[in-house]
């Protein structure tokens, strides 16, 4: 069993600042580049490529709703078919930055919106699959919702991410928060560690549930985004792959 | 020798239609398929790859400046470098279409102001190069002007346009206009037969000078340009492929 | 009593033509005027109110969510204090080529998927009354649902469309439809002068329902529009204000 | 005499913060607010001019080229009517909130590319005139360049506006970088004082020079943005005007 430790990369915009990619790259293993939708630009994307390739982290698509003021956080109605004509359209952009590159594409992940839709909406769900099944790669998601069975009936890699810098209710489901707030960095490292252990989450009331971890999602935008990373990675370190 | 004829295409943009696709494909052999930055967006782009795979006509992408509010066809200063990735952004976009429905890029042509620009400026010429020469696929622009001298330097086809349905002066330049009248079809296939058969174009005041014709474009927002393709196609279909 | 007859103008973008606005505008009395969200421009918004100017036609605010790629039809989840300043974006731009043109601002409308949602969502009727409430203008909506109520208990003037070219069901419901066929101007003619006279629909199966009719709205988008407004122009010509 | 302290103020866009308005807010007399085409949004103006109300503050339209991504500083080829319609669209949408907050509209700066084009390029200085001489408001510029003379022929007053975070050569002219390094603060504050009181500019290399200075830019992205406008202001305080 290997883990991974993932960040969503390569938010900037012209020359609007997001994120400190230079810094956390170092200490993840599969970084989510952003691909023009809700953020980035061909520039930010071209570079973002490099700096993954230079730490040697595995790169993947990071694909939105057409929503740049609002960060692909606002939820839209489009149809099946146009969904999975806009996901396509980002991940070849993305695909020729790495082909010039010479790296690799190796993961999926729906973001904002267009994530929890995923999750929620069997037409979305169809609509990432009919975009990538072609690619056989992995694609992110929440365990135990409604993407994880349509990918897999559609014989989609599912790969369920943790999130070790939120918290989880009692029924072992995930509380998306919009602000991250300043964490311990231990706790978060020790929460990961028995997710990828013993597979186990507790709740913010003292509830042990299931928890299914392929790989740990880090919020780039908490505060002490840097320090969790770096305890994240320490913790689990026995348990990534050698090479990165 | 085989000679094509080349017509933009997929130029649609939301609900809003522009050219007669439908009709046209049938008559040339290489489609010049927007990618999103001056006209088209993915579904359109959608349609357009398999409407030409349906007419077995080849794909070439068809970048521009993002500029959808004016089609491409202002200016912009843009540096090399980030000239280059918008580039890459939309070539890969358009590709990941074609993989999906199993069709090859065949060639390239830059759109509007920015062929112009690779026409005249030589940091333009050279960021069509860095974008795509790892595609080794053919260029299309005008003979006789720096992007044919900048390409060839660097190893990339180019590959010339003749514009049988535009004029060229008595220096053998070509005339570009924004509105392209009705034509006399007869007139516009024995022009592009000449250039072909003869590498000769007749001024509009009578001189004749030399031209390259690798392959014809014809405008398809020329009033009758269904017509002018037809006879264009009748009249050099002796010179083309077979398959199409 | 009067009785109006809108048309939404001005919905072309850039190149892109959309609608017929020279032909019809003389047979209208309100001019719904995109305002560059979900269709338009700068310079098509000049051109429309110059020509709604000429002839002595009113101009209302046609404004929408942003999303020129779906033409404002696709619904977007968006808090009310955002929506809200979206509006007053739009009607800003829209008054300050008034001023130069020295025309007043007549009345405004929701397009696409907003005015439907302000129809069923109190927070997006909220939004609308927020933005507009300062202008003392009459708002168009469809009378019997949510926004009536709303702007009504706002202070804000409610102007009931009636659509003549659109099917009625029998519970006096109108049935929105993407495309609008080919229909008999002297069919719609009449629907429309007796819903202004009467205050009757009939349904598509026969059954009479009251309506509230203060302005007729004819969709520039049927493919016989041209005659539709000058059946319908004709047939309500005793009605509307003599300026017209 | 009094002299005013502008900043480029409302340039974060989305999630996406640009400077430090509210700390630089209190120590200024002119904010020019970006109006949604090099940056901001219905949101940020709203914010922006709120702010800027509470400080007494006096508003601008900073009005820019459509270039998102590339903030307004890429140079573009467009006609004269279509840059003015472009500037009258943006002023139009910030005067509607001003009207909404009950503030007035008090000058109007061209952003960036626009900028500078407007002071080389005479059709760029008649199209800011053409979009702005309805409103009788003073419009910032360079003194000694194009659109001083442009704008005074066409009866706009022109407001010259010194850059005391700038060096300027022997010529007297303005060097203007892209970058703004962290500068001592005491130095501007007499670079603007002397501009102000004595007509005078220093250049890198000593030399004396006239310069017109009705108002002292301060770029809020230098590093120490902060304690540069509190020196002007310190420096400048008895040529303000009492109010603010």
């Amino acid at each position: 069993m290997t883990i991974d430790i993932n960040c969503d990369m390569g938010e900037s915009f012209g020359i609007y600042k997001m994120g400190n990619d230079e810094a956390l790259m170092p200490f993840i293993t599969e970084a989510n580049v952003a691909c023009g939708f809700h953020a980035s630009d061909p520039n930010h994307m071209r570079t973002t490529v490099t700096l993954a390739k230079q730490h040697n982290v595995k790169i993947g698509a990071h694909f939105s709703l057409p929503d740049l003021a609002g960060f692909g956080r606002r939820e839209m109605v489009i149809e099946r078919d146009e969904l999975a004509n806009i996901i396509i359209y980002q991940i070849g952009a993305l695909k020729e930055f790495l082909k010039i590159l010479n790296v690799s594409l190796c993961h999926l992940k729906p973001h904002g919106s267009l994530y929890g839709m995923a999750a929620r909406y069997e037409h979305v769900a169809h609509a990432v699959c009919d975009a990538t099944e072609h690619l056989q790669l992995p694609v992110f998601g929440l365990a135990g919702t409604l993407h994880e069975q349509v990918y897999e009936a559609r014989g989609i890699m599912f790969k369920a991410e943790f999130f070790a810098d939120l918290d989880y209710d009692d029924d072992g489901k995930l509380l998306i928060t919009r602000e991250h707030p300043r964490l311990d960095p231990v706790k978060v490292a020790d929460k990961a560690l028995r997710a990828v252990t013993d597979g186990i989450v507790v709740s913010a009331s003292g509830k042990k549930n299931k928890v299914r971890a392929d790989t740990i999602c880090i919020h780039s935008d908490t505060p002490n985004a840097l320090e969790i990373v770096k305890a994240v990675n320490a913790s689990l370190s026995g348990y990534m792959q050698a090479s990165n």
